[in-house]
């Protein structure tokens, strides 16, 4: 899908490839997108593609996870002490909200969008992020706008509702535009934040630079079908055949699919040691080259380095 | 108007305030909002108020200058070197988008907001931006999320039509989520940033932690009728009467007003000159405390520490 299928089928999202996931455990997403394509109309465009597949495939729940690794602390433009330990889970709406609602219109004159959201919808990603506090440190921030906006107004009082059903986590809320600055004033003060799907998008990839570069963050979308695994990161057209991308992003996102989708715990330990130590021995791609490198690798260098330490 | 309208006037904007206002050259703005009014059916809320407030005083301009403080640039949680130099002026268009559009509606079990924007609102805020970029470093960054939406689609096309009446200015379009990120990485890339009302309002507050204290950021709102200069920091409940407020935006937006609205440059000049060297003696008040301080100072002491100096 993507760039690659309007060049030989003419659509981003052929069905060919959405039966094929959905007769599939799991699906390893690469990225897509890229200039070549961005002046096609809207209905062709690669993120329309990933639009629909998100939503054809059900994948409501979209979990980005913010994790410091230690050999990686001084990679973040923020300081050391304001990042290490930082453990945040980032569950963000994927398939709702301004992204999908209707009606939605550009006449080249007027144009607008609806953000909506129905009281099952803000349940069914609620859940979603009060369980995955039950396994975490218990504390889920749920993010809106309800100061401002009616369709934050029902997500807040929906999960309020909700949280009767989980007395031992502690929910508490907050405005968007704090949740931006909290993120960077001190991002240790989250576990689980639980938001829409704009709002989603924007503070993970706020998130992202706490970690120190958006080329380590993996991310699993979930749903009632099936589960879809992708670096957070776009397909960074500026940077494509260079041979620097950063691989890790995308492995880490492989080792959460064995998890999470497949049953290979060990399998998924294996890769995210191996990381660790890859990391810790001094391996770096080009984003990281200037965090204690013993030695900068390209793509597939470091991909095969990963590899003999597995 | 905000809460102490309410309780003496049972509404959040009395239209003697409104008047008042429109018959005066310019309106220096606290801040509203405390939870004792949170609870109130929406209407009736202090936020209610500030957003008619704007609308009424048509100021669809609202700047929120980030600037560091030499004094102070180990008051951010961002590394000194990223953030030595910063000087962004965020352009946010203030009385439309989903703030204002219409229909909204929450019913209890759907709730809806629309994004809208008009060519004439885009064309009229993209102008504020240009124009201030011809007096600074002639970059403007126009920030959307147009491959996912109709209503900025239209923004990014219409920012692309003004800019051929600016040649000199350099116009570039960054994803919101992008920006977010930016905003973290690199805040020195940026020079005037140009975006809708809640895009807006989250990136201005993740660029007042790369100053370091949302308590230093002044605000103007500019329209064709008056002026608003505000903190963009909000009322602070948590902290409400313990005198440890920093009044720092709130004097700097005064200055702002001399000079913007006043005509009274050297007053301005005189006002930015004593907090410099209020800065650099030392005086700090509580949330600026761990960064050289010399002495802490209350709220009012400090107000007076900068009335001395002039
Ligand atoms: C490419 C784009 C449509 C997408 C989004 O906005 O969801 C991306 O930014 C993401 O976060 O996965
Ligand atoms: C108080 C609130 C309605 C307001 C806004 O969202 O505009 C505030 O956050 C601001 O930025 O001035």
């Amino acid at each position: 899908m993507g760039g690659i299928a309007i060049d030989t089928t003419g659509v981003p999202l052929p069905q060919e490839t959405v039966d094929g996931v959905l007769n599939s455990d799991a699906c390893l997403f690469g990225a897509i997108g890229g200039e070549k394509w961005d002046t096609l109309p809207r209905e062709l465009r690669p993120e329309t593609g990933l639009l629909k597949f998100r939503e054809e495939m059900g994948v409501y729940a979209n979990l980005r996870p913010a994790i410091i690794y230690d050999e990686l602390v001084n990679a973040s433009t923020l300081k050391p002490e304001v990042i290490t330990g930082v453990d945040i889970m980032i569950v963000r709406e994927l398939i709702g909200g301004i992204y999908f609602g209707k009606p939605r219109e550009n006449d080249g004159f007027k144009a607008f969008n609806t953000m909506v959201y129905t009281k099952p919808e803000i349940v069914r990603i609620g859940k979603t992020a009060f369980e995955l506090a039950m396994k975490r440190d218990k504390r889920v921030c749920s993010v809106d706008k309800a100061n401002v906006l009616e369709v934050s107004q029902l997500w807040r009082d929906t999960m309020n509702e909700l949280s009767k059903d989980y007395p031992e986590v502690t929910l508490s809320h907050m405005y968007v535009d704090n949740a931006a600055m909290q993120l960077v004033r001190n991002p240790k003060q989250f576990d689980v934040i639980v938001t829409g799907n704009i709002f989603g998008d924007i503070l993970s990839d706020t998130a992202s630079m706490v970690v120190g570069s958006i080329g380590l963050l993996p991310s699993a979308s979930t749903g009632d079908k099936t589960a879809i695994y992708e670096p957070i990161h776009g397909s960074a057209p500026d940077i494509a055949g260079m041979g620097i991308a950063n691989p890790l992003a995308t492995i880490v996102s492989a080792a959460m699919m064995l998890r999470y989708s497949l049953n290979e715990e060990k399998a998924a330990d294996l890769i995210e040691e191996s990381i660790k130590s890859v990391l810790k021995d001094g391996y770096r791609t080009k984003d990281l080259a200037a965090y204690d490198a013993k030695e900068v690798l390209n793509t597939s260098a470091m991909g095969d380095v990963i590899v003999k330490y597995i």
